[in-house]
């Protein structure tokens, strides 16, 4: 496999052949990839600044490092909430501020990506433009890290050459990140493919986060997903908490309440420091 | 199902139910969904205007209507031939006058569009951008036909919802393509679903086509599946044609040569009268 | 593709390699591969001898050669209708050759290979069991012919290496019968893959039916299909026909009516012309 | 989901709501289900006395609590290694007696039930056979154990149903044991569905096992999706162990050595813990 990681002239960047350290991305006093396992949490889509003010100060009391939330979603269906843009933009990036979270958020179009950066201090790529390469290689331009998703029904080759491809344009900062591939289960929404994260670890120096919430798509299984995703060495979590998830906006069914939240975070602390890790 | 084609207000803009004739799209006095099957023919991507005259002379004196050729590729490495860009899509244009045949290519970024559009008779969206819905959005606001590839893992629900982002946009000259799903199978580079352009034929007026060079990846498979793609009732084809396979930059195994695609168009015609329609 | 059709000795006994001719295989006067394009029909269950010979006397008089019924049901649940058994395969019987029909039915386990030959003229292996090798090992020693299903997730590879299971065992009259296999579509029951009758054919001698109720799921899809499975090269299809649906046991939403399956007939003739052969 | 696992008279009998208590199978005074994690060790294949026998007294010394090997091997070519048959069920039986470990291995046909039940203390049905409804419902009748592992394409929902069989049959001494499914990702062998794992402790009463070896097909992956198994709440795995794979007859890519199985046990220890069991 490894031999397929190269490029015309020598190892592909993304390779650990090429480097032997796992990445350290530090951003604003959190480091994802070293000892410490990055929770990142908050709403699927920024709706209010209420209900995020609310989430971000809950899982901000539970562990949470980071704090997510959409501006532009993509969406199956164009009569689907499509996200708040630049205005949720503004509220994201003041609660980041007010809590002092760093904040995560998508950016789904190359003409956005200036918008977003102003904003954001990590920019995500989703499961749906993990092959839009025009997307990639401009933010292989600019100086912020990037989270990107493996896509719906990519390989792990595709995706590490996703990766390369913002590498390649000078940008070394990029973070991996499963959020389970379609196949033909049906009862979990994605299947979350944890064997891919360790053998991504194995194969590259980028850092690998899980998303067990978009992995399963079910509530209850977010908690032993996250579980298993730590066990499987990945280096932080991503995870969807709405005060409210009856009442969310998209993807209330797989968000954890603060409350079960808080919950994942005692539990969770046990198998990271199994890992030699901690939370 | 067709009880999911809905939006708030009424059946989707997609949807046969709201509108029983198939949609023709007329573009420099070819018509798609009209009696004619159109068939698309040209290499995978512009390489030199020799390369792409060649090619048009021959394909054009064989039956085809219209000519493709991609100056913007989507490659799964960044080390691979990204395409010409702008000089492929003046090319295309040139030999596209010249030989009086309407070009189509694809357009991978939103930025791209007025360019291309400048060049090109219709845009093509790739499998790999089926989901980015910035591109789509801004597809429905311009006055050019759009060919609308179907997603490596989207399900026929996805497809139409993305279809329904470009014709909400008002753009209402839109091309479905089938052209194969990631499967378990791996002797086929995609598995070319069929029973999705019938289905699709059923539910929705836009016309479809179907591109069985990617849709196998497999130069002998192209003939019978470009017969089997007539009999299920697709509208159209779109096949891959180089002077010189072997050393074709990208897709070499799966074009035809001009002799290949020749014998197909004389095969082809007496499947096309059985449907009641002609080459 | 075909240097894995090998094995120590040399050429896989499946492989076109070791027998340019389509293998035929003759049933009471019928016979599969070829000029005919063979159409098999009948209900998904031998449910009563009223309903199976209502069937077998309608769809005799529109064209269909062979005459298809379970008594052995491969169902999901215990708790679904399992089929008559025995009674089921003596209905069958009989009604087979009042009609002077061959009938096709299932073996689901290798301790009722002699019971069920005793009945049937061909012996099916379903989907379900393609990977039961013990029940293929000992098809392999039978003198019927053998229909032999594509598994739900099989590779084409794999299929072919089942049939050479049974031709290893000396039985050489195997018959396959693509019937769609399992991907991330929702709406069609199954993915029908017709690109892998075309590539069969193209590996291998034996004789290949397509299967479009199992591989669709959706009655208007049968016909479009069949014309389909035709024109990519099937030596025959297999249809499931019910004089009332609605009233199935099993399967009801996929069978075509007597009425359906006559005008099927009709429309499907042209297209054999097209390929150089009849129905 | 649990709404669909209902039987015409009440809820299914591999329901949890049937059954708060998870089941505890007990063989030889090892209990599958209870508080130990039971490992299940040994080659893939019996190949020889001499190999089962060190392997045996190896894993047994690191911690196994059973001993596995196949006799009747599921191979996808009929000119593979099938297996020593009977004798290997001889030398798996003496060999258990020996090192006092319950042994499992694999039965392919109904036929064969009764003499692999006098040498096995467990019985196993392999992904292949799954869907081999007469092989369950024979199996529904003995009084042994049934490791019951899930098909390759099959969904939970198929999965439990097919569990369902046997229970139906009188015996409720079912294992369930994910071992990967079969998707787009070429790299690993399968993707081993963890979710599953999670899913069907929520709803079933019936205790879980894992097979990462099957599951990945990689050695290196081996340990780490042992652990994740462990934290996604897995009742026990099952490894396979050679003292040479280079030189095993199947599966040798995925077989730990002794010393790597040693390693595993002692590093799976602390995550059993962190979920309140032990190895």
């Amino acid at each position: 496999m490894t031999s397929l990681l190269t490029r015309p002239n020598g190892k592909m960047l993304v390779s650990r052949d090429n480097k032997q350290k796992t990445t350290r991305i530090k951003v604003k006093g959190c480091t994802i990839g070293g000892e410490q396992i990055i929770v990142i949490a908050g709403p699927c889509a920024v709706e209010s600044e209420d209900i995020l003010k609310e989430t971000a100060f809950k899982v901000r009391g539970s562990g949470a490092s980071m704090l997510r939330g959409g501006a532009y979603k993509p969406r199956t269906s164009p009569y689907s909430f499509q996200g708040l843009g630049q205005e949720g933009l503004k509220i994201l990036a003041r609660i980041g501020e007010e809590m002092n979270m760093p904040v995560v958020t998508e950016v789904m179009d190359s003409s956005d990506i200036s918008l977003v950066s102003e904003y954001a201090d990590i920019l995500q790529v989703g499961a749906r433009n993990m092959h839009n390469f025009s997307l990639l290689r401009k933010l292989g331009r600019i100086d912020k890290p990037v989270v990107l998703k493996r896509g719906m029904a990519a390989t792990i080759e595709e995706w590490l050459l996703a990766a390369e491809y913002i590498l390649e344009g000078g940008n070394t900062r990029v973070i991996l990140c499963e959020r389970g591939i379609r196949t033909s289960e049906r009862w979990t929404r994605n299947t979350l493919d944890l064997s891919a994260v360790a053998l991504v670890k194995e194969l590259s120096h980028l850092p690998v986060l899980v998303d067990p919430s978009h992995g399963t798509g079910i509530r209850s299984l977010v908690l032993p997903m996250a579980k298993a995703a730590v066990a499987a060495g990945a280096d932080g979590i991503m995870i969807e908490v709405h005060p409210n998830p009856e009442k969310a906006l998209s993807d209330g069914e797989q968000s954890l309440t603060p409350k079960g939240f808080s919950l994942m975070m005692r539990e969770l602390d046990v198998f990271a420091q199994a890992t030699g890790r901690r939370i």
